[in-house]
């Protein structure tokens, strides 16, 4: 980890719309094995974003959809037993074809049952880890927090995404809060945008996780594509919740908000600055 | 039954208030092991209420979380096997925990699985059943409905009410219909409150269970509880419906009227009655 | 096939707003096994249009219910293995019992699973089968598409239509497209009705699946029950979208206008065209 890494560079604004464009054009076949409460809604948030969905999750087709896929996701939220071994084949296609994949560890660590299947994931080495502080936590062996909440910061969680990055050849870690860390081997980035409108619906991050993996899809980097990824989701919350009267009218106004992202309005909005691992 | 019991006293609006008030600042960890129609509207629903939802419910994780939950909800709207089985395990640690929780009977009666498991529920005692009309005759042996329809009326279903209680160790019986009924050993409550637009979205009755498994989580009488996610929910349906256009616009309103509502506006439009078993 | 059949015949308006009022005045039970992903919006759509949805897709329930149900509609898009066997035990019971069934072979052809799975279900003869033109294709033993995408035109799939009708008792075959295509033994009706907006929201096409089990209750001709449905479907698309700001308020607009169309409308704007299959 380079002590000397730059601090308070702002992620270049170009890159993140180049980036967001890309999405567009090329239209990224996103495959979900995603908890039950969330499909719905994750499949129209990857439609507004401009990528193509597939919530394919079962046994004798996740492993084969995955090696087509441009990007998995893989969610623990409702972790039935079929889902259980399609997640397993998926993963498994992810490492053997090269397919980047987003493991998103809900509840790992309060759960016995999805913390035994988060163990076995990760020895095939998801790209992208996605969760709360407390999830990043457990899944280093920490004690996991209350269901889907977290108390814990961020910045709690930086040590046990480098040993995510150092022990299980994560290439990023996102990190959920009221400013999101994205932690790569060369350092961290800070995502101060959302809204806390995103906390009171359920799904705000489990489609985070699919937006990532349909920005993997689009650069090598999966540091900058988690980056990119949850700039342009909590920017598109930013502006749904100026818009909304509650929760309900939030989350359907967060998806015309993805729909009508604009590559202007992201670079006015975005704000993103990396701070080295050692500050 | 006290024949004696005051007819016509109307529930405290400051009780009503005071435990919504309580719901609001406790936000109890309610979870639903639910049909897969409504998951998503249900989790929001809790959120817009204060609560926090967690939809735990494979083997080896639902009883853990039952005991550990503030309140629960079974609903059998789509029992798979795996989500039979941990209902079965989540009610028998509710019961070991005494972790309150809601029976909501989905078509019981007109459906032979879910018929069978409701029996073998029963045994673990719920805290509150909530079901219409005939889905509560039906889990007294009587004849169901179509599907999730009624014909019967609330008054129809109060015999089988005093049974689930005298029979079963039920503490309340939360009977839909234009009216609502919320019946206990001591006496019935009606509540005079909802829209019929409730009826024309999925799941407006599936998640009034878990807005009641939330209330149960703030007080020791069940019945109050019933009463009380009775009146809120449905009071936040009268707001919704007035600003509605339909259907769609409704069931998203209904979440923003729940998020928005205040103690007062509670106070001013509840009116619930009280009438004696033998009225 | 008659050669001679009347090319550019317009489906005439009175059967169709005669159709539409018997689905209201009759409240059809629909039973609807479908995917994941959309069994709200489904269920969401059959409520609006006036229908009765029961999500009934569990082994020991699923061919009880349909022998009683007006219409079944059976969509693959994410079959796990208790809801295949379910697929095939309501698909049964639907030919003993004489109860019209939809087929809607999402992903079929690309995906092996699934695939074997339309095999054994043709064998129960679908009264319709509604898709994507390479899903009809890939139904006849062709090559599918990518996942629900698809890119060949829905006259591409007009003679693998015809041999599901002529070598497995299919009635009705609904391709949809920029301009859906009905194609029954007779002749193929054109329903250039619709807007973009449906392929921007997950669901539009399973939720139609839905709607025309719902119109095969209220008539024993299977194309015109195919043909009504979409055209109801479609025109409620094409007012929401004149309403709607993206994708989310679409969806909820779309709810909104199922709900609220009226027969004078649906005339005014329906404007379906026959051709003969020899055009």
């Amino acid at each position: 980890m380079p002590l000397g890494y730059a601090p308070a560079s702002p992620f270049p604004s170009d890159r993140l719309t180049a980036l967001f464009d890309d999405v567009r054009a090329r239209r990224p076949l996103v495959q979900c094995l995603t908890n039950a409460v969330v499909t719905n809604f994750t499949a129209n948030s990857l439609l507004a974003l401009g990528a193509s969905p597939a919530m394919t999750d079962i046994v004798g087709e996740s492993g084969l959809f995955a090696g087509i896929a441009d990007g998995v996701l893989i969610n623990l939220g409702t972790p039935h037993p079929e889902q259980r071994e399609a997640m397993l084949e998926a993963a498994r296609s992810c490492a053997d074809m090269g397919t980047p994949w987003v493991l998103d560890p809900v509840a790992v660590g309060a759960l016995p049952v999805r913390s035994e299947l988060a163990r076995q994931l990760l020895e095939f080495e998801p790209t992208v880890v996605r969760g709360n502080p407390s999830e990043v936590l457990a899944l280093c062996g920490g004690t996991g927090g209350r269901g889907t909440d977290s108390t814990v910061q961020p910045a709690d969680a930086r040590d046990a995404a480098q040993s995510l990055i150092a022990d299980h050849g994560v290439k990023a870690v996102a990190i959920s809060g009221e400013v999101d860390l994205v932690t790569g081997a060369e350092g961290t980035w800070r995502v101060p945008h959302g809204d806390v409108s995103l906390t009171r619906v359920t799904g705000g991050g489990c489609a985070l996780g699919a937006v990532i993996a349909a920005f993997c899809a689009v650069t090598d980097d999966p540091v900058e594509a988690a980056v990119a990824g949850s700039v342009v989701w909590e920017v598109a919350a930013e502006i749904a919740a100026a818009e909304a009267a509650g929760p309900g009218s939030f989350a359907v106004a967060l998806i015309d908000a993805v729909y009508a992202m604009d590559p202007e309005s992201l670079r006015q909005r975005s704000a993103v600055t990396c701070e080295s691992v050692a500050s």
